[in-house]
């Protein structure tokens, strides 16, 4: 299976996993395009192009096998490989993801999270142990993590990576707000830009 | 001018306005689209496609005012009308945004939050009341929010969404990864999904 995909397809994986996790859940074993679509709001025949890219799965008037269509697509996105995840600051929203989100099921064991604050070093929130920045390189070049999760403030966020990149970190997944420019680095930075997504409601509820 | 533009156009809007905010904030009076490109990571071709939606801004040879470009794209999102929005559910999420997230600078006013547990309700964070949800129907009769922020557990997503669209609600802003269908609801949902840009993240660096 060839597993070089565009990245209009890749983005919409996720949301393929979630509905199909959710219907397994649900206790259904297989589902035709057209009930996917429908689930999605997406039209069955994009359903049925998207799910090509990875060779099929689906059976004339059969539909697909929810769960091994679920477990594929997790294994395209390699969330059965749990790579390890740090994170960089511990305020308000690191906590709320460190408390709330579940790392595992996106494919990451978040290993180490890094704040100077003598309110979070030494201390655990949510499972996760808090060190200081200063043993962040140690760290990192011991424990090879591939993605870092840049909670701190914005200030210092365009440093920060370009430190990370420099010790290896593959990933970035930036709440920051800031857009990161790391030129020639081997980095993927996601971007969640809250005020952006708010920005568009706001444009669309004046339209 | 024609304020009919793209769906593609419309979610590039916000990332101009931040970027002629900070350059704004950094005493740039003009800037190039070919400056404005590197900046932002596009082709100066697309900015200049981009922009002449709206009617241009730029001069040949002589670039665009930043000020006047970020106040005008401001007002095509209507950032300048402050409408009020209202949050439901004052968990981990809600305070996180509370505390941290400025609405003003994305055209809203948070005017209240809801809750049901009695830890929060009847009391203030980062300035906005809690009331108990008891009192939604009575305060949006009366105050007319224009958008609801859920952050809510996503059991009560769904039928918390369909009371806010009876009830008139223009707009949510939906942190609990539920795909809400509002068939037939005037009401336009953006969906904050950290699940699923951190799979994409997954994938990229699996790649």
């Amino acid at each position: 299976m060839d597993k070089k995909v565009s990245i209009a397809v890749v983005r919409r994986l996720p949301k393929y996993y979630r509905h199909l996790d959710e219907l397994s859940s649900e206790g259904v074993a297989r589902i035709s395009s057209g009930s996917l679509a429908v689930r999605m709001g997406l039209t069955a025949s994009q359903i049925r192009q998207d799910l090509n890219c990875f060779g099929g799965f689906g059976q004339q008037g059969y539909g697909y096998n929810v769960e091994r269509l679920r477990d594929e697509i997790a294994s395209i996105l390699g969330l059965d490989r749990r790579a390890k995840a740090i994170m960089i600051g511990v305020g308000r929203i690191g906590k709320a993801l460190l408390y709330n989100f579940d790392f595992r099921l996106c494919g990451f064991e978040l290993v180490r999270a890094f704040d100077v604050s003598p309110d979070s070093v030494g201390r655990s929130f949510g499972g996760v142990m808090t060190a200081h920045i200063g043993e962040l390189e140690e760290f990192v070049l011991s424990e090879r993590p591939q993605c870092a999760v840049l909670t701190l403030p914005r200030e210092n966020a365009a440093t920060m990576a370009s430190r990370l990149a420099f010790l290896g970190v593959k990933g970035i997944w930036n709440f920051t707000n800031v857009d990161l420019h790391l030129d020639g680095a081997a980095v993927w930075v996601e971007n969640v830009h809250f005020a952006d997504s708010l920005m568009t409601l706001c444009y669309r509820i004046n339209e």
